[in-house]
């Protein structure tokens, strides 16, 4: 247990211990195990997107198992999947790395102007299948964002009781907002926000962009010059947002994207901002394996502050 | 127990023995028993389509228990039907052969743009009952299919610590799926997917056809070559989509087809493909007993690697 | 204890001594102990309106710790705030002052015409985090009112039956009210009695204007003379209207207006028409510390009497 | 399905088609299969004797998947034992044959007058374990007979419910008793009485001796002249006290006892005289495996009236 | 993940991932992590014999602390102890180490003939506490063990529901047992035995002298030569007695004992007979902190092979 990770765990003094232990698990393990920092794998894109556009670049995939073996190699914090994929391997892979359980999934049969999701596990599920925390996506600004959140509050109660870590995905989408809107730096700042006032303990958000969508932010940020220009400026005004820093905030990048210089650009931008880390999707088990490992690896070493 | 069925049931590690053993009794019932591959008889088409469009065509199986008996002399795995077709044989055929307890049902008298089903039964009906599997449709697609997911995630977590099996009727219908749609070789993956991820031990779709309904599949589907122009290779892609292979995968044809040279080749492009095998309804009740005696029978054959 | 708070605790005899006791210590905490008259410090804006808008303007503020520190420097009898705020401080500032955690939530990313609120904490976190109430906002008014009514009814009874106090926050808004109407002195007064008719120990609105919006109550407001003209003579009509002043009834002003001499006359106005103090949010976390502490003094010592 | 075993299942007309389902699953299974006749392997020794006194006879049966083994070998039945027994083969022999859960046990550690067990299992684990029956023993006579009743009851009506058998080991002991009239003629037939009373599907005696232990019966013995001078009479005698034969009533025999000539003359008698077979433990795994197999299978055919 | 930490996780078949989970963490952590051996270090005593008995020896081990950290520094696998010792140290140092809650305890101000513990802690505390396992001691021979082994049943269900490991102390005592008794090796092994058949995942029994209790049993150790002559050849028939090895079964030593030549051929014992390594306390805690350090790793090392 290093002093940074017991820094970490004294933000959390509302939780139990059982679930600053599950923290201090996600937190001490892989590569970046006492860091601070942490890179997981997050695998819902076959619920999300459907099998072919998220395994058939890198056919492997297909199999359950592929997700354990690429997170376990790579040296991951955690490997984060829904029911069916964690299922498929938690009796194999027991004990081999933190697993973090996503309670809720959509899939793109339907196109919603308001989009929602299905609840699709429990927290007895994560307790039996070996667990160390429950995730779950919000949809700030959709018609259904409040009956998300009223989800959420339950499960994280019920979850926080019995010693989990709540983890929640916070993506701004549907209502009156418009794509651009969705990474607008207001907007991912505001969901970072929202996400921390219920409760998270991880917070996973989108890269912003300078892009502002609301009107009354404008001002403020104006008036107030928050710097916003630069990647790494507005990964400082999110995990500012959330709590100044006090709650775990990790981003994602956008859609898959081969263009290493590129993606290496968003780690560094995300370790200069004072971000927590990565959720490396598709563009982890989209390329071969091996080629996943590196750049999974490099990830890591930017975010250590072991590479430049 | 054979080799096979021990290996299939290695792919469940999540499952209790209880479970386990229900789905041993499954894959060892019958003329296929011990195969690793499946023949069911479901009869829901009562509920689904009304009585004289189901039974008129042969009017023995207005009787419930003319299914049972169909089912246990052709040597089907298992038969699956509604609360009421089963109450109406399980004691007289108790121990004969295993049941499913179709859990939800929709009829034909209402007819919505977004369809749903009922909830008809319960995992303690199928307790009472003794059956060895509950049986549950989803829409993917739908305006309801969020609320669906919703249910059989409920239903399945009692059902798996109870010790019964979960199949998982996976039909796209709804919202702005095409008629096409619904059987198309990229959206019939994708429920399976979804199935599989919802946590379905076995998982019944419909046979693809080489239509593909959404256009962010389409460029994966092209770019990736992914051979989808016979059916035995449509079956392949759909198999590979339910966990690459480690689910349950069946089968079901359209509409009745008297056809019978056109049906064996279906069954023959699912046993080619790598499927686990068909659901066989209508084709199998709406014909005289003996012919579809013969009819099962030789599905069985095929499945088995017995007949070309 | 003081006469007051005695004679003050007399008005609740359906609650039990467990939420009297909480009422008490509300009472009784901080520079205003003992008078009867509360100053609270409510930080919900972070989740209504983002958090630069928010706490850019004094970027302390963007810490959760900030808010308990300013509550407890400058007397507050209280602080409000929505589950992650509560919990970011809950350990660190124990048995420090009164909380009040907020149940529900709403944020600015969706504008609706019929607004709500989402369910973001429940009575057992608040008995976990060490409140003496929970906290609720109502929208008579909108289309969701009555499930709103509803669910601060269903919290209400499991507040009063652990001994919690419950604290309404009712802002008349959507369906037919015009902008106009959401302070109107009809509307706020009914708005303060549906609040003690739902049950309500402490009822928060805001400071009415002399705008009447509804025809039927503006023939009695004229026929019966109801004094109106002064903002004290309507603070009188709205304490008035909530049991005839035997229920706490606060106030808060509207948008941040740093103009304090504009903010004292409102304290005084309440002071002079019998209210029972303030919540006062952004106008006091937005601006520096030493300046808010000093203001919140001067309200406290306004409604104290001590100050003119 | 014979129709024997239809005849069988048909004088359990209060019990639902799961426990029919799970009763038939118990007749059809092994060499005995369809006969009507069981032979059931129950290895709980272990707890009731202690491990040397069980095991070091055949110390391959320390191992607990040796029993699932003999009996899957054998053709047994089911195999019975308790929940660690169980536990420690369930996944891996899932499916293999039928299982009955002892839900209570006794030791040998303390001697007391009045006997009782400790409850050790549950109809849950039952389930989760793939389990067709439960099995529980009661002690007709002893000072906590009324307690095990109770007990017994509670469990039943919660399998009965759930589908499962009930399995009686009725042993009168304690209180009055004398250690001959544990095993006297009116006292075993009375306690298969009160095992059917009590609901039991399956009843499990020990074969009784010509000793009548009192003397309100004996009178009536004498005076109606019941035949109990051999084996065969005093089993049939059991059998007509089982409800007319119409409850199904296996026997185990006393102390090990190599000796097989005596031990088949026990199975014969139990043939003769209408019994449903026998329950055969350390008769069976304390003696060299093929020995064994050789025996139970000897039993079998006795039973089944295809050896002499 | 090791192949014998994989190996040990086999013999778990019944129970889910989460327990597995939770044992590889056990089996995982501190200096002999991997190897599939255990030194815990248990702190009941303060319960069991009374504070001045148990710490005064050693004064800093009155602080619950003490405890964890010593654990810590030597690098066991796990720290077991009562509620209130696990509480006070749970945040402290979540994470650091797999911690055990004891669920029941017994104290010494009551000398019982029969004795008993008091249920003193939950599976639900066990979760919110971040513990991996909960702990039980029976009492086998005690006119108290059915209900004992009652309680054990119950709670182990819940504790295997959600993920738990459940670790036995199973300690012969009261009834008609000798002091002598308690740890004879017939009574020893019979313990073993009575831990396996209740469910437990680790059994803690004393180290067994050669004498033997029970006459029944005498005969069948002298029939059947089974060595019990060194400490190494009855704790290898100890291990056999729980399931052939496959629990995994730990030991305790009798009274403190500072003589470590002793210790150590006790360790080593263990070692040579097949045990799973060695649960040492007041051997541990009641002598400085150095040397106690120093003894527990020399344990270690012996456990694993690396010391003679």
């Amino acid at each position: 247990m290093t002093p940074r990770v017991r820094e970490i765990l004294s933000w959390y003094g509302a939780d139990n211990p059982g679930t600053l232990t599950n923290l201090a698990r996600l937190l001490g393990h892989g590569r970046l195990g006492g860091t601070g920092k942490l890179v997981i794998l997050p695998v819902d894109q076959g619920f999300e997107h459907g099998p072919a556009r998220s395994f058939a670049p890198n056919p492997p995939a297909y199999d359950p198992r592929y997700h354990f073996e690429l997170a376990i190699e790579a040296g991951c914090n955690a490997y984060a999947a829904p029911l069916g994929f964690i299922e498929a391997g938690a009796r194999e892979f027991a004990g081999d790395l933190p697993l973090i359980l996503k309670l809720n999934d959509a899939d793109s049969l339907l196109d919603e102007k308001n989009p929602e999701q299905a609840i699709t596990g429990s927290v007895e599920d994560a307790l039996r299948l070996g667990c160390v925390a429950v995730g779950f996506t919000i949809y700030p600004g959709s018609g259904y964002q409040y009956q998300m959140f009223g989800q959420i509050r339950a499960i994280a109660e019920e979850a926080k009781r019995k010693g989990l870590v709540v983890v929640i995905w916070s993506y701004p989408r549907g209502g009156d907002l418009t794509k651009a809107g969705e990474t607008a730096i207001d907007v991912v700042a505001y969901s970072a926000q929202i996400a921390a006032q219920l409760g998270a303990h991880i917070i996973k958000v989108k890269l912003p962009t300078d892009h502002i969508e609301q009107e009354a932010a404008r001002k403020v940020y104006e008036a107030e010059k928050i710097p916003i220009a630069t990647q790494a400026e507005r990964v400082r005004h999110v995990v500012q947002s959330a709590f100044d820093g006090r709650r775990i905030v990790i981003f994602s990048g956008g859609a898959a994207n081969f263009d290493d210089t590129a993606l290496f650009d968003e780690f560094r931008a995300i370790r200069d901002g004072g971000g927590f880390g990565s959720i490396v999707g598709r563009n982890a088990f989209q390329r071969p394996r091996a080629d996943a490992v590196r750049m999974l690896q490099t990830a890591m070493d930017i975010h250590a502050g072991k590479a430049v």
